[in-house]
């Protein structure tokens, strides 16, 4: 038997990370004892807690000790991290530490360096002259990178409840299609308002369905006015878009009446193959052929948008990065310091945003189909909201209320 | 090898009857021979087929006939149709003629009756005496009763494409959700205004999730303003209606602000106890204590609903029929002459409704999950047009578009 | 400010039964203060808390005592439980308490009674001369009948993580469509093989698409072998098991070899008539003209059946119960004692079997939806596992392995 | 007025091309007047039709009788295909037609060509010195090269009923969840079958949940056993098969017993690193790290793969091609000639193929989402049978009955 300790501190009741701890050592086959524990008598107090664990062997309670650090549970002896130069160009060290999407600390000569660039199922690279630490993606690893490897001196720091605003508090990360939409439309409206008034970050994360479903229109709008400050989206929402502004169509629908046209999937071709033939997207703004419509605000306004290709793209445009793993670099560089992500009728996107954000950064998504909220769930996101409601009519409600200034 | 000759009439090249009737004949292993065809040369003009049939055996020709019926075949050898009496109360003789939603005319003594009350999988009584045929439900045959056996003599007048109105027209039955709402919320305020101004009934079929998404004010709006004819729902539409109207919730949702309170459920049950005790929705209504919502505006109004039992009611409500077949037979009485069926977030409704609506009757069925679509277009409804979105949302743009007279 | 004073007994932490208390309290806007915590050292030990509350008003203290209730706070101060007599027939009185699926006691003469027949959703009536409290619909109060008001002397006993199997252990409630299933199958099996062996009572819970899909035979083969006790279901499942038995189709399936034919429908309203001839599904198997299929084996192995309407049958079949409060009256006789009901493919009797099984009964709904079993889930059903799966593969790989005697 | 004649010559009639280009003149508000129509008297004797059309203007009837062509109606007056030479790299000139997936004729200097490497939505390019065409991505027009413009001299065959199989035959395009499963798994055992017999090449589409269902020994047997010709994944797909061969786990499940063990995700990122280590995959199985499982057997059999990156790969395993433009290339090397792809719980791939697939290539496609089916067929691609279902327990039946020899 292995045995040792480890400490719990601040919302350890009311953020579950109490009971979470307990809950993976029973499903381990592992046991506790709680040796001692001071519980806050108001929310704002702290509580602390010191647990005995035992484990069956070394390599059951390594595992347990790496479960466990996600709920901030901490090793009460610590000692430096292990660092091992990388070996090979783009791969770890065996044995590497594989990052979670929370704040992360790695104690280096006895001092603990905070995390940089945190990001989820990433590796964490030492640079001892500098003094920092990187959260690292794989394919960016150089021989002789200092890694971290095991889980010693490594600390996690759990998401407390109270860092969730008011949407994430009464929403729960419930998916169910009966919530009454408009309620939490206003909420969404309400946040977006704040931000900007904070001149917080925030993401617009969408799929071609945004276009599809009318709500072309809505975008532009949250662009043009300054809520939105960086579009992630793929060759299918930017070409939609344009075929929209060009020929006055999406897939179909008449842009003045919405009525159904015929036609609408080659009027697709020939909008990316104007674009191609003027060069750019930025250049057909500029040489006035693209006048209206999402990606032509972001080019007035300065928006930054980052569009990652992907094999079923036609085209693509221009501005499309048709490397996956440049894409991802590019989205890497927008992403920082988002306070609000909100994602739309989007699968592939929503999933490729979701695993380089923090946890820090909150997240609502919208689509039709709940399968595609529960795969951006399974992901390990926190803070993240599922509303199961049709893009287009949710974009309309969410516009007019914060063209009303947010008020009834 | 039996031989057999049919007739087609009417636009049977651009209504997909001749196709059809070809496919059914390859499909069941059989031959045909086209031996005369006549087409119209513009679109008004009726067309004319005489294909000759062949089957491996009599049997194999009668299950053939009775395909080709539903898409408008029919021998060219006309007889009497077969009548047998019936046996036993509630069923019908061995052989008995199983209806579809769609025009029928028996042959009785040489002369073709139209039959009444026409519905789906029912059998044809023949009243012999007032030379009338009547569409009737297993469970209402009496001992007696002259019951058409067989196919012969029976002639089925198919749904021609004309007949369908410009929203089927471009809508098609796909149920993609990836359509724009929009141009679809517009047109089915188009259809009731139109109804409205031209006396045409309207029936509404709502399940629970109408309240749930907030939507219990749209839809008291389309009663109050006479764009609904007949309400068809169940127990718990009802309730969660009324229970808004009593204290302001439905399941959980604040009516003032739209905020979410917690104890909605409990409240489910006080409305209900509460309307129990008062005796009746009506009489709450008349004693003041139910003073708005959906319920409020048919009882105030004068339109009629049905509200129909199932086994997962809490309560029920009192006007609620606890009895299906009681309540099936309600319904019955209220759809007859039916122009348009609006039907939202219902899925047990819905298909009770679509089994006995004749096929004349359009249907458009507005859903957030497909999968209850699907399962409404399975059931052989025509006319019918399935929208993919949330029911909130969708009444709430309907009615917005209503109210502006449905103009921009 | 009015305050109170509540306490915690059990696995408070383990079972989330402390932070879910503190998480009321907040989320309500009363603020709480924990006078005193016992943790137990080990997993076995139970813990204890003493809470302080303060709430703003009366009324929001009343409201939280019976939120709290239900993870097993109590008001330290007990009292009788109040009581006020019915004063209309199938109504509770006002103020009445509104029950949960948990274990309830009320003390009535200093002594706690223990609730029998418990369901959630109904009210409780105290036999005073007999010292005995039962769970009773609305539908059933009589005039006179004591029933209990407020929420004072009610203790509600919340179900313990231990208490859960060890499928219900590692499935969580998670509803995935992605998880392994095949895992999943044989845990199933494993429960089932454990309580047939140990005589234990379980419910199949089943809609028509166990037929439609091919699994007839494999809930045949559950019946013959005494791996059901109860089979609940609708007009549906019946009349396509007996079509399937009489005609060898189901909605046009070839039992010999699996392939498609036409006519299927006609089919099953031929054998619904046919049943009805012959008296009722007992009868038909008496005189020999049902021989096979799911109701054949429930019939000749004795196992009870409940055939619940709704307004959507054809037919019905004769022992279809069509009026729906009685129907779930007969339900309810069946299932005291279940500790387990296996649900697959159903929606509307899955959610009435879940309103009225206690918490402690154990519940796998299998849907090829995720939307039925969101709905499922979200009606307060505890125990509950959901699985993605096409219903006919699932039973086909349960009766396979059952087969195996549970071994690979 | 404008007007022009069209011809239609085959099964206009049995594959509904008559009815559906009259329904494209009506929805288009033009008229058309049929001036000859002679219909085989038999199945197999082709029809022939002269149809007049009557249009608003020229460019009406040139959107009009573009529609028509993909019916198989012709203009009767041919002339040569218009050709402009590209004025831009990487563009088509403006008026390019844009392609089909069905077969396709241009004529030049009087002679029909057939198009090589016939896709949807690319242009035309034509090599006049080699007398050949070819379909052309917009991203592969080198400056000067002869693009076909307008519609005139492109003649496209419309795909016939006959050319479908039985499994196709009796599918239809349906994806009712409530089909039987069984008969469909036979079926599609039947064609694999066959395929392998008759040495046609076949496609395997699939996404990570292959695996995580538990479905990679399926997979891996049919890699084998020489059912697949070719592979189309993804990273994930890979990734996950890889993680199951070292560590025997996919996303948790453990795989000598079927049990859920912790920690699945971390596994996830260690094989791809342990991958990136050994230098490819084909080098990890050379050197025996690598002894099982899909990509196993794909490399020990030599059957090829491709792997295209997308946005959110982690690692990506080397052979995965990051670049999406040269992915999509190099899937189109290896699709040619496909009879049949079996596409399984995969969207991306799955659209991406479909959309580079000719039209006579079948496809079945297995999804337990519905909306992912639908999507498939909504792209356009004819031949397509979509199967709601659970993808573990489909290819474990698959695989069990070709283990049988595809009897009983």
């Amino acid at each position: 038997m292995v045995e040792e300790t480890v400490e719990l501190r601040g919302h350890i009741i009311d953020s579950l990370l109490l009971p979470k701890v307990l809950d993976q050592v029973l499903a381990r086959g592992a046991e506790f004892e709680i040796e001692q524990i001071d519980i806050g008598v108001r929310r704002s107090d702290p509580s602390h807690a010191r647990i005995r664990l035992r484990a069956d062997s070394k390599s059951d309670m390594d595992e347990l000790l790496v479960a466990l650090k996600v709920h901030g549970a901490e090793a009460i002896e610590s000692e430096d991290a292990g660092l091992v130069a990388a070996d090979i160009e783009g791969a770890f060290p065996e044995g590497f530490y594989s990052t979670t999407n929370l704040r992360t600390l790695v104690r280096f000569h006895g001092e603990w360096l905070e995390v940089e660039n945190q990001e989820m199922d990433r590796g964490i690279v030492v640079n001892a002259s500098a003094g920092r630490a990187f959260c690292t993606p794989m394919h960016r690893i150089r021989r002789g990178d200092m890694v971290v490897v095991g889980h010693r001196g490594v600390r996690v720091i759990p998401l407390e409840r109270q860092a969730r605003g008011q949407l994430f508090e009464f929403m729960g990360s419930d998916i169910s299609p009966e919530k009454p939409k408009l309620a939490v439309v206003r909420e969404v409206a309400r946040e977006l308002w704040k931000c900007r008034g904070e001149k917080k970050k925030t993401l617009f994360v969408g799929g071609p369905a945004v276009i599809h479903t009318g709500a072309g229109g809505s975008l532009a709008y949250l662009v043009r006015e300054g809520f939105i400050s960086v579009l992630l989206a793929g060759n299918g929402l930017a070409a939609h878009d344009i075929e929209y502004a060009l020929y006055g169509t999406s897939l179909g629908v008449r842009l003045s009446d919405g009525s159904l046209v015929q036609g609408g999937h080659r009027n697709h071709l020939r909008a990316i193959n104007a674009i191609r033939r003027a060069g750019s997207i930025k250049a057909a703004v500029e040489s006035g052929l693209l006048t209206r419509g999402v990606m032509h605000a972001c080019v007035t306004k300065g928006v930054p948008f980052v569009l990652a290709g992907s094999i079923r793209d036609d085209g693509p445009l221009p501005e499309v990065i048709t490397d996956v793993v440049a894409a991802a670099d590019a989205m890497r560089q927008h992403i920082r310091g988002a306070y609000l992500a909100l994602v739309v009728a989007s699968t592939l996107h929503a999933v490729a945003v979701g695993n380089i954000l923090p946890a820090e950064t909150r997240l609502v998504a919208v689509d039709i189909n709940p399968a595609s909220l529960t795969k951006l769930m399974d992901r390990g996101s926190f803070q993240t909201i599922g509303v199961v409601s049709d893009a287009g009519l949710f974009l309309r409600e969410l516009v007019e209320f914060l063209q009303k200034g947010c008020s009834q």
